[in-house]
């Protein structure tokens, strides 16, 4: 059949990790965990299993979950979101952000994707129909450029998708980021997709700005999470979007005839798991120890290390190296899967242009050993 | 926002569930089992959960689950699908037929449909941008009516969507009228999402018929199910699609950016418990007992039993009821899951067009006790 997405192919992702596994590499390209979740989480999936929780459940998702969703975002950010009508559980934040692109998305509206960005966001907007509207990060710093955005604004434009704490760059947009987009739309009527699928993982005692936060951004915004990054679980493919109830209505019509709704005992486990918040918050002292192992470990290699200030993952620049500069980060990122057996991501995938083409992307979501292996032999760079 | 659907509200099946917990009614209504499925296919998940499987597998699949649906496939049909390349696993049937639509349906392109159908495809339809096209089925009896068929397809007809065992009607396609649907497309590109979850519930020594078995049909399909419907655990959202290599390119396109991949400790558990065919080679009977016994227990009640040959529903005409034959099935329905307190699913909900008006579809997948005591309160009808 004619391809509706004819430049696609396989994802960036299960390509190199796919190379990794024929290298023998050490993969710190896709970003998943290679240690497991807390195995209280599994015995209260398996309780709620055991107990019958095997049928369909209501399509938004278990009250229970909804509500402790609910619940933290108002503890953390002081946003309430009712339960009933504005959150709703989804098959990963992949689905949640397809499904509220397809919710609002009519054929020829525009939608703003800041580059480089999860490489799911413009194939999701050409098949909602979409054009999709490329506006660059700042080269430098990977910041957004808010002259750039309020010049991509054009009366088609529908939505605007943002991701903080970002991937790939591993930075966080500040308040005064968030503040700045907020007066950028505020006259128009434009949507905000907000990825937040990192919101657990901030670094040096910094805060995830999340759109709840931010009255006017907050009312024409889907926020997106993911349990699966949150509780080392990715896997499990278990997110949620918390929209106003408008916007939910629209969301859930989609959602009903897509995934209609996710399993319920990993449902119910995730809501009982959640009413312990230790978890969330001691993560970004866990992720942050990881990144500091990670940068320390690099350092000597003659790779300039970018800021990571949130997610879990850090940047590095290879321009330096006299033997790679000439090197695309694609070329760059297959050598080192190749040869040094460590695999990484080309910053490049996450864009259509190459701007910041001598930059790859390391996963730090590792055991302690298995940094230590990838630092070993990313040391033979130096 | 403007809505991408406005026609559309919540699901019939969220709708009168909804409404069967709020009167105490049995419900018959939506397609779901209300006993438990096997123990030892939750000890097979937990068993993986704790071997770690709780990361992205492999995006189209874990390879065991591939390799038994192409194995089973190969058994009961006859024909070889390529496990690596041919088979892959969604987040239950109703997100791979989303997913089929929207890898091959270009905007303007039109998409049969045979009403009365599951209500999403049309949605998926109209979310894919195509046009809807919708032929009935034979009023006296939900067959296909070929000539019907043959008078809709066009040069934009990329597809037409058939179903068997059929839902609502509890009808099963005949190895002739497959022969008829593959004469007819044989001069055509048009290709078919064959919606076969109910696959292992056809009764009287009958033989699913599968697309599978049809040269000439199978190289155009996708061919979808559902481990939910089969295993009793249609909350585990988990399915399959089993396409040519070349349609399984494109469904696995859109595929990485909806849902991207499924649980795979659930997946592997799956196809650990499925290297024994007992579970489904058992099902015809276990199903058609509890078929007979309601439709046994309806005798009397002044409801004209249609054929039930598979799936799990029961249709009743209700027209030779004088109370109630002035009213809608909807109104019917809804009378009796608040007065009699029995939920069922009216048939105009699977279609645009009101032709079989004075039929509601019950699901008999539960306990005897439960199917026992909605008979003792469909009595009162009689
Ligand atoms: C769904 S695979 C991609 C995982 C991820 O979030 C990343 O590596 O960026
Ligand atoms: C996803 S809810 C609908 C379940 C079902 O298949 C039906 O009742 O027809």
């Amino acid at each position: 059949p004619r391809s509706r997405l004819p430049h696609v192919g396989t994802t960036i992702f299960s390509t190199m990790s796919a190379l990794a596994q024929q290298h023998g590499a050490v993969n710190l390209g896709q970003g998943f965990p290679d240690f497991d979740c807390d195995p209280a989480l599994i015995a209260a999936v398996h309780q709620a299993m055991l107990a019958g929780m095997n049928q369909y459940p209501l399509m938004p998702g278990v009250p229970a979950l909804r509500e402790a969703v609910a619940a933290k975002i108002e503890t953390l950010h002081g946003r309430h979101y009712d339960a009933g009508s504005e959150i709703t559980i989804t098959a990963g934040a992949t689905q949640a952000i397809f499904t509220a692109l397809l919710a609002i998305v009519h054929p020829g509206d525009e939608v703003i994707v800041l580059e480089p960005c999860y490489d799911s966001y413009a194939a999701n907007i050409e098949l909602a129909g979409g054009r999709v509207v490329r506006v660059a990060l700042r080269a430098e710093d990977f910041r957004p450029d808010f002259a750039a955005i309020a010049a991509a604004l054009t009366p088609r434009t529908r939505a605007i998708v943002i991701n903080t704490p970002h991937n790939p760059s591993a930075t966080i947009w500040s308040a005064a980021e968030m503040a700045q987009l907020q007066a950028l739309l505020a006259s128009t009527e434009v949507m905000v997709i907000s990825d937040e699928v990192y919101e657990h993982m901030v670094f040096d005692q910094q805060q995830h700005q999340s759109v709840a936060r931010f009255p006017g951004l907050a009312e024409r915004s889907f926020i997106v999470s993911s349990f699966g990054k949150t509780y080392h679980v990715t896997g499990w493919k278990v997110g949620y979007v918390a929209a106003p109830a408008a916007l939910t209505r629209e969301f859930r019509k989609v959602h009903q005839y897509n995934v209609f709704t996710v399993n319920p005992a990993v449902q119910q486990g995730l809501a009982q798991y959640m009413s312990d918040p230790a978890p969330y918050v001691q993560l970004p002292d866990f992720y942050q120890r990881k990144r500091d192992l990670f940068r320390q470990g690099l350092a000597g290699t003659g790779l300039r290390l970018l800021p990571s200030e949130g997610s879990y993952f850090q940047c590095v620049d290879y321009s330096a190296l006299p033997a790679h500069a000439q090197r695309s980060d694609t070329e760059f990122s297959e050598w080192l899967t190749r040869e040094l057996r460590v695999a990484a991501i080309p910053i490049s995938a996450f864009q259509a242009r190459g701007e910041h083409s001598r930059v790859v992307r390391f996963c730090f979501a590792k055991k302690d050993e298995t940094l230590q292996l990838a630092l070993q032999r990313l040391a033979a760079l130096a």
